[in-house]
């Protein structure tokens, strides 16, 4: 939000923070002590948070471009001796520090402190766990008007946290007009250009570039494995399915994951670090990329899934690995082709199917190609924008309970 | 190339890989056995590859669409016996294998099996080591002629290459149009859209969105290191710079983390394991990334760097590291401000610099903002483009090649 209207609040809310957020304030700082460079503080409801003089120097809310609020201030240009002089809060409940030996103060905001308490306990609240399905707890991706998404603010919320936590949401309603899935696309944020464009048909071709725009069926796949960053999100917008079989199918990756953790840990821990290489057969490009089938991020959790038959290239391993890699494989490819861990839906004209494809397998059971017309229209997106859209509701909507806490008559600006 | 080119030579160079490319035969297998389920192929010169059953099976160039190439077999449906029940050389020196209990055969072309043994020293000698630099050892990017890079394929794929390997080049006349840059991108592959668009424009604002947007100097860093994804090239066309001062510079990352890896191991190690958040500061998007500044790939081989003082988040890290971490990001920033790594040049109109995001960090002095016009042109695109576009050419490099050493009249088709 716009400084001016932080301003209107009273203190402390009114403080900068460095960045265009407010932040609730649920806990109060009891006290705050320095010992030599670190600055620690007790919580209202007992927590307690350790910050060091760089960290709160470097962050320090004023020590920013007026306008941007890009950060301005150095650390590496830091005095080797940078220590708090004092700290004490003051009587709205905000730390102040006074620096030595550059003579500076900095303000903070308790609860944009709070926010970034680095205790264990803060560090694991902040982890969203998604949440994992198969067949016996999921039938389909949950449901969302179109028409609803577009006009309130809420819905749009809970239909970007069910792509985030569910990967998968299915829109209902959206027109079928080739434009539609764009609009789709940018309510959520910029969409990622491949090599098919930025936007692709998915309909029977007479010099299919793929298997995907023939009548045959496709296993569960993520879509372009061979690039290194597979693209996060996919949209299918059904304008026509009229003809006999073309199901679409998902299949939750991580679930899948966590079945093979469960029952062969060795193959597990294959899938997880050595890579495959993943390749495209292309008359006009090239692509080739290399990476474990299940990717996992640096805290260990589960991060992203690499999968399709007909895209892997020649495995490049150690010949000692090959014949465990290729039965972590099978294993693989069996699990997410057991109908256990498939829900399978047929795709209407006017419904748009979002997944996360870098975790929910896609897939579609073979089609009559003279039974009727099946037209998917598609685009991809990354995880990026879709954390960032949800960021940018998530300020809003803090914004408006702040606001309407204080009784403001001043609106929250619109996101 | 297509199967029917391919057909048009003698044998062994017309059996089908699998594959669009033709490989070379510099070697001859001169001995197949089969003991199990592996077969070892002996080489004219002495090197030795393994191949499993399984993998042979998996790569059979026969079992694929007719047209995309794409694999057909599923290996995950494989018998549990599946074998070579034998295998021979055929009299072109192809590698023969009849499988059992599949009653099937597979003929493996000799050139591909030799590019994807998996020995030890065939796995080293396909890596491509990057070129490191310094003021000491680069005055400015290789340069070269936009008019020569649109009609020579040599040429372009030398440009292509100092992309790769050196992380930079220098266009010379390239039309100061404002469509120009999007040609140029072209010729690589597909632009990666951005919340700025497909194109930004880099030049005063009243209204900066960041910094690079103002006149002030902006010190050595990477573009987008708050994404997951950092776009991989980066162009900046110089459509005007009259101003005083605004000198271009660039600093090879990964040659400043090989110096913090002599200096100060444990530096190196914090910085390419711990990850840094990374965060942008904007009222219309909010994009967070976590990850180590240096990034290291799967095999411990520098892969990419991250860096922005002023795209920094707050770390989250477990207060016992955030000392050490702050004086590892310390000398990482006063290693990559040192003059020793590097490279100052002037843009003039018509040139075109760029260079891989990930991996040179760029920069530019202060300039007056009234003293001229400065204007620069950019967009950003992704490895994956380059290193497709790279072997395309290459693909075509070698047809023209084995097409000229039969005398072949039929030309290569154009890439």
């Amino acid at each position: 939000m716009e400084p001016e209207d932080r301003a209107a609040l009273p203190s402390p809310h009114n403080l900068p923070t460095g960045d265009f957020s407010l932040y609730p304030m649920e806990h109060q700082i009891t006290e705050a002590v320095v010992v030599g460079r670190k600055v620690t503080l007790q919580w209202s409801d007992g927590r307690v948070s350790e910050f060091h003089a760089l960290w709160l120097r470097d962050n320090c809310p004023c020590c920013v471009h007026h306008y941007t609020l890009e950060q301005t201030y150095e650390v590496s240009q830091a005095p080797d001796d940078l220590h708090p002089a004092s700290v004490r809060l003051n009587k709205e409940g905000a730390l102040v520090v006074d620096w030595a030996p550059e003579e500076h103060q900095s303000i903070f905001h308790p609860g944009w402190l709070r926010a970034y308490c680095s205790s264990a306990q803060s560090r694991t609240d902040r982890w969203v766990a998604p949440t994992l399905w198969d067949a016996s707890t999921r039938e389909r991706p949950d449901g969302f008007a179109w028409s609803e998404v577009c006009v309130d603010k809420t819905v749009e919320l809970a239909w970007l946290k069910a792509i985030r936590d569910d990967a998968c949401a299915l829109l209902h309603g959206v027109p079928t007009n080739t434009e539609a899935v764009g609009e789709v696309a940018d309510r959520i944020g910029v969409v990622r250009h491949t090599n098919f464009g930025g936007f692709f048909d998915v309909m029977i071709e007479g010099d299919p570039v793929s298997n995907s725009n023939t009548g045959i069926g496709l296993p569960p796949h993520t879509d372009l494995p061979t690039r290194e960053y597979q693209p996060g999100l996919q949209l299918l917008h059904c304008m026509a399915n009229s003809v006999e079989g073309g199901f679409s199918f998902l299949v939750d990756g991580f679930r899948v994951a966590e079945e093979i953790r469960q029952v062969d840990p060795r193959a597990f821990a294959l899938l997880t670090t050595v890579p495959w290489d993943f390749a495209n057969r292309s008359r006009s490009s090239d692509y080739r990329w290399r990476a474990p089938m299940i990717g996992l991020d640096a805290d260990g959790h589960l991060f992203e899934i690499r999968a399709g038959n007909w895209l892997r290239g020649p495995l490049n391993a150690p010949f000692d690995l090959v014949e465990e890699m290729y039965a972590a494989y099978q294993l693989f490819e069996k699990t997410s082709h057991h109908e256990r861990f498939q829900i399978h839906f047929r795709l209407e004209p006017g419904d748009c199917l979002i997944f996360d494809n870098r975790r929910a397998l896609h897939a579609r059971t073979a089609f009559e190609t003279g039974s009727g017309h099946r037209h998917l229209r598609g685009c991809y997106l990354d995880r990026d924008e879709l954390r960032s859209s949800i960021r940018l509701l998530e300020r809003r909507e803090r914004q408006d309970q702040v606001f309407s806490s204080f009784g403001s008559e001043k609106k929250a600006p619109r996101v």
